[in-house]
């Protein structure tokens, strides 16, 4: 059929089997076609093509409810419920967000972009339809990797006492990001190679009716398998057995690459713009290959992600036991590395900024409170990183810097942070975070000193009077620019890098009283809980003026970085601008 | 044997059966004789008494580790390794914690409080004795209770692959702190039902070896069962049935009740004293059973401690299917909350402070992003609550209020509480989170306010002048306080009960410069990223002085109360007399 006609899963419900195997040719081509001009996740959603077609042929969808986990597969599911243009259209293909989205679509239930979610969110929706005594299907759709994180088993574990209809897709390709980690992993494989006969079955032992599908991309088969489980009246699991990558080449034969690739060429696969300059993934990988080397003790791990630390297949096989990737369990990842520091090993997690709060209780608990020599790698903490509001860098520096115990530093520059990373991975008394700076890779001028154990030590970057300008990590120079445009206005601002963002420098802070009437704090991240109101506490009674700023509390999506740092007055003319103000009063 | 001779577990490897036996019936007199004076968690440890003994009879602790989880159950093991007179001398009752702790003996791991975290600790020590190439065994205790909970999963599924000894102890009295919840419970109970042989094993499907022992407080066939064990070389899962309370009748009887008990008769097991006055979780259970029963649309939520929220086995029954505990599982009960409340149902989460950092993904991701209009009821969040370091508190402030789009509401009485609770669960538009005050029980003079959607309007509750108190929450009286000992010394100032601490009244504030030059701000919690430091940063960069008063960042264990308060200056003496010099300077 033509898929401009689409505007709705009723347009597709009347196919025969025919028309729906074309259908998903074309829709498949369709978005091989906007992926490789515009880029997005590519591997998941090609595996749950038929898979799409198939669920919203055989619901009825919108009045039943299809969940998705981490919703980077529902590309296909947007293309069949309105917004079918948004692939047609170059001029339109950002009319839609890579994750479901209830702004746009009443077909979509969540904004989701966390992973392990959809069990819980679909077992509320169950709950609360009991609750008022309503009628309809309501599925959660969940990868094979996501299982491995703990929301989804506690929302397995609870969801299997419902006693009402309740159905969970498992969309098992054998992958997460990477491949899998966890014993859960042989179940499913057991699974697949016994056509889902296998004894000791995870679904059933957690109470679920269980049907698998092993023709996980043939559409009848789909078909026939949720026509079974539609109205049913008790919890039921429907493991299909997808390909991820299903039916581009280059996609299936390199599914970690395709899990998200920026344009592609689409005959070959190959990257239309290849990456170029330094970057920190490359900067992580090579220094703790070395440390790696150098010492047997020290580990690295990663919940799910080794690509953002630049662990790649190569590099993961060459640091073998010492590279620990537990699958996508951030919790696991910090609780397991306070063990291993307990017992003497020297372990790193890499995570991204956005995940990490998905550790929040183990930071605290399993770390921070017994004191182990833990150390975090803090990616993507930035306002200039992943701008869906699924995955904002902004709320680390609060979150981290608020729990007692951590030391937590924030390099400007790749030498600081080599500095910072090498004293953290020697040093057996703190847990440290490290805040990887956003933005260009910069490098210092100087000698970066290379001992931090001498803690909330801040650096006078500049020495100036009157205004001082405390710059954090990657923000630094924002301060430094702000202190050129200050210049020109005769002010000789003194310009200082913070370094540690979970204590003040309060000596420092008190001589700044001598001849400073001014200090302006500089933050990447949001204001509420960071760095800039702690220093504004400490002058509060003080005749010491403070200016903080940062964001504003408010979540954002796919902002403009440009427009989004105007609207905070965060860029040196505005900042400049208020100074002379303030000082002007 | 005398126990009073027991320095190490090495003293108790020699004995025989029959003087093991009496090792154990002696261990549990004089346990129960401690905790009936005393008080503590009674039925984990009466179910473990046995378990306990053969583990340190098998295993060569404290070479072979042992990490216990949640580790209230670790009575007898304090009194086997070297801190049996905190047991025997009612003058030493306290020289112990009620939980493992590394800095009373090198038995001991970790500080632990929260559940669910033992199997990733102790899989993350073998790992870092496994790089290091060294030999001992590893053993993870972890209760069924605790097994609901997400990080529990996330570790199992990383130690199935850890290829080295590691042993998991899974203390199965079928009960959490009250009856278990969650398809899991079934498993195991099929798994008590046939001797351990039932078709689908949780454990099995994660890759874990497995022996099941019916007779968990048999000591006999437990070091039968650990001597098997011992020394292995793969991830193995040892399933213990015991008896929550076993050895003391009223504990049996009454499993519940007998999780944790305040001193009881030996004889009866009747408490010594009577809880009376008013309470918190009485009125809560109150509210929500009267809004219950106008609304079936409303539910409340418990992640495995509907005792917090007032909730008694016989109120359960009468909400039916409108109380809905989770087991302990925080992530999931905070993401069906947002489910339900997707679908049309008014959820309340009812949570301990301490607790809840344990979602705090969840409360960013699955509902605020969604802003789906779930209440949450913070329980305990207050300096006058639990002291153990694992269970303080004090973080709470820092976690809500700056994560954006939640209402936060800090009700001072019951009557603003009760009008807080009505609006939130009727209302539709936010999130909203309200923060139970700690302390005495306060009631309000005149009318409350039943609107609460006018956000962030702070109330003057006495109008003064030159000084103005901010008290929120539960610590309005202590603003009060200090206001009445200010007019002793001439100064009328003006007392403000902020109500919301999620967002700041700028009109008020504003307001205030005319004729105030201080702000004092007083909480109920740390200072670091809470709610003072944000007025401090609105005033920067006005004349207006600000003087912030809370917890300093930093733990504390066991404290007392008027200690703590004193060393942070949180009297209203301290206060005052701060408030005197600074307006004086």
């Amino acid at each position: 059929m033509e898929l401009s006609k689409i505007t709705s899963p009723a347009d597709i419900r009347g196919l025969g089997m025919a028309e729906l195997k074309e259908l998903c040719d074309e829709l498949r081509q369709t978005f091989l076609v906007k992926i490789s001009n515009h880029g997005g996740h590519v591997g998941p959603n090609l595996g749950l093509v038929e898979a799409t077609v198939a669920l919203h042929y055989v619901f009825d969808t919108p009045k039943d409810k299809i969940v998705f986990d981490v919703s980077h597969q529902t590309y296909i599911h947007k293309m069949l419920t309105g917004r079918i243009q948004a692939f047609l259209d170059p001029a339109k293909y950002d009319d839609v967000t890579g994750y479901t989205n209830p702004k746009e679509s009443e077909f979509d239930l969540f904004t989701i972009g966390h992973t392990s979610t959809a069990v819980s969110l679909a077992g509320g929706i169950a709950k609360g339809r009991d609750l008022q005594n309503q009628k309809y299907n309501v599925v959660a759709l969940v990868g094979d990797g996501s299982l491995s994180g703990g929301e989804a088993f506690e929302g397995l574990d609870e969801g299997a006492t419902l006693n009402s209809n309740f159905i969970v897709v498992v969309n098992d390709n054998n992958m997460s990001i990477a491949e899998n980690h966890g014993g859960l992993y042989s179940d499913l494989a057991r699974l697949r190679a016994t056509d889902g006969a296998a004894e000791d079955n995870y679904f059933k032992t957690l109470g679920y009716d269980y049907i698998y599908v092993d023709k996980g991309n043939d559409i009848e088969e789909l078909i026939g398998a949720f026509k079974k489980v539609k109205d049913i009246d008790h919890p039921v699991v429907v493991h299909i057995h997808t390909d991820k990558g299903h039916g581009y080449k280059p996609a299936e034969e390199n599914k970690e690459a395709f899990h998200f690739s920026g344009p592609f060429d689409l005959s070959t696969g190959k990257p239309k713009q290849e990456e170029s300059g330094e970057s920190y993934d490359e900067i992580f990988a090579d220094e703790m290959l070395s440390q790696m080397k150098g010492d047997p003790k020290v580990c690295v791990l990663t919940a799910g992600t080794p690509g953002v630390l630049g662990f790649t297949p190569e590099l993961r096989k060459e640091a073998g036991r010492q590279f620990i990737d537990v699958g996508i369990a951030e919790q696991e990842a910090a609780a397991m590395a306070s063990g291993i520091a307990k017992a003497g090993g020297r372990p790193c997690f890499g995570v991204v900024s956005s995940f990490i709060q998905r550790a929040y209780d183990q930071l605290s608990q399993d770390i921070s409170i017994n004191n182990t020599p833990v150390v975090l790698n803090i990616f993507y903490g930035t306002i200039l990183g992943m701008n869906d509001v699924t995955h904002l860098g902004w709320f680390d520096i609060a979150l981290i810097s608020n729990i007692p115990g951590w030391v937590f530093l924030a390099p400007a520059t790749v030498e600081e942070y080599l500095s910072m990373q090498r004293w953290a991975m020697k040093q057996t008394q703190y847990p440290v975070a490290i805040r990887i700076p956003g933005g260009k890779v910069v490098h210092s001028e100087g000698e970066v000193q290379t001992d931090w154990s001498d803690l909330n030590k801040f650096k006078i970057e500049q020495e100036g009077s009157g205004v001082a300008i405390i710059g954090a990590g990657g923000f630094l120079s924002l301060a430094k620019e702000t202190a050129e445009l200050l210049k020109e206005n005769g002010i000789d601002a003194t310009v200082i890098n913070p370094r540690y963002l979970s204590g003040l420098d309060t000596a420092m802070l008190e001589n700044l009283k001598k001849n400073h009437r001014l200090v302006v704090t500089v933050e990447d991240g949001i204001l509420a809980g960071g760095f800039g109101e702690k220093v504004s506490s400490y002058y509060g009674t003080s005749d010491m003026k403070v200016a903080n700023y940062g964001l504003e509390k408010k979540f954002a999506d796919r902002y403009n970085y440009k427009e989004l740092l105007e609207a905070n007055r965060l860029t040196a003319p505005q900042i400049a601008e208020d100074v002379m103000k303030i000082i002007k009063d």
